[in-house]
């Protein structure tokens, strides 16, 4: 069985990135380790904050991400990914350095919607503030008929606060912060709650908005297993 | 704050990576992303069988571990671990395959129950078959004060149902199976269970012989740690 090697330029921060290749194992069907995704992971979290950089309008991530796509070229990989919603700021510019494919995580989503029969609605944005300010989820999902929502200020910051407390091993406090900032895009009429940062799905685990979550990571994993296995869209419907 | 790239030798099972990974993170001290233990990681689980070779006595995981390692190399490790005990077949082959250091997962076992006050005790070794085959934990662990104990084959026979439920998702028979294997165990002496298999941790998750266990991962991740962060010994004592 062929497979092809998926590279995840990870580690930001490292818990998302071994929460991404859970769930890449977790939609696989396999039944021996060899039915698996091969996948060459550069987890190395010593990359500058990036909600910082994008905020202060800094390029100092952009060259520890670049010498983890060289690692990755060099080792094998045949496309690159990245579970982290904020890095995706550099991805245009990671696109363009390689001869790869990088697969971006908005456009892993936009396809996992787009099979869905209730993909087309109103989907809240929930990500840190420098992916709601990168706009690359709007300029993917928006269309005819979907609209996508960025919180109002108070409720970025409870987003914020969660990621943070998630980051921070908080998991009490990162429900709660979590729980109050969907109730809020809720009650204005958000009927999927888009969980763009890879430690929000931690953070409403178990909650009752689990449900009508669309998690971000879960897209990018399906996308990547996809490539590998080589399947196109047609496939992918009878397995 | 200077961090070492720690390479992880992978993917067998990706599953079990994928839970050493978790393990690092989890015995870092660290506030931020920024703190944490870089790792590269090939988790290609495309490697032959690594029991079923020792059992007939052919080479097929030697190839492909050793362009996983000239992987490593490549993405700039600076020291070589492999969450798999099985492998470890294989390890003073691809130890003299390279100039790195390779870090032996029974030497990290040995160094951390030297560092316990009772780590000098009869020892029971569960393992599959192959590992406990090759003699890496009775060679790394024996003493004049330390006994290692292997499980007469009914039991052994068990063990390796419960290491093949976990790899199955059957977590409940993986419960039962390993309960039964240590019941005996203890009946029969052993003060501490060490789980030198990276699925067996899973399967007696949660029983009441998890305060007995040594988990061998867990030693691997500390050790990893120990060195990405440039400790020595008596820095892990007042860390």
């Amino acid at each position: 069985m062929e497979r092809r090697i998926v590279g995840v330029l990870g580690g930001m921060g490292p818990l998302a990135t071994v929460d991404f290749m859970r769930k890449v194992i977790a939609v696989t069907p396999a039944e021996r380790d060899q039915d698996h995704v091969p996948l060459v992971v550069y987890s190395v979290p010593q990359v500058p904050d990036r909600t910082t950089a994008i905020a202060t309008g800094s390029d100092d991530p952009f060259p520890a991400l670049l010498a983890g796509l060289r690692a990755l070229e060099q080792a094998g990989a045949e496309l690159i990914v990245m579970p982290c919603n904020t890095a995706h700021a550099w991805f245009d510019r990671l696109a363009a350095s390689t001869d790869l494919t990088l697969m971006h995580i908005a456009e892993a989503v936009r396809t996992s919607l787009d099979r869905q029969p209730d993909g087309d609605r109103r989907i809240a944005l929930m990500a840190t503030a420098g992916t709601v300010r990168t706009g690359i989820y709007q300029r993917a999902l928006a269309s005819r008929t979907r609209t996508v929502v960025t919180p109002p200020p108070t409720v970025q910051d409870a987003i914020g606060g969660a990621i943070a407390a998630v980051k921070a091993g908080d998991i009490d406090r990162a429900h709660k912060l979590a729980e109050s900032a969907a109730e809020v895009l809720c009650h204005e009429g958000a009927e999927t709650l888009l969980l763009a940062c890879t430690e929000l799905p931690i953070a409403l685990a178990g909650t009752r908005f689990e449900a009508m979550a669309c998690d971000a990571t879960h897209c990018l994993a399906e996308a990547c297993v996809a490539f590998s296995c080589g399947w196109d869209a047609r496939d992918r419907e009878a397995a």
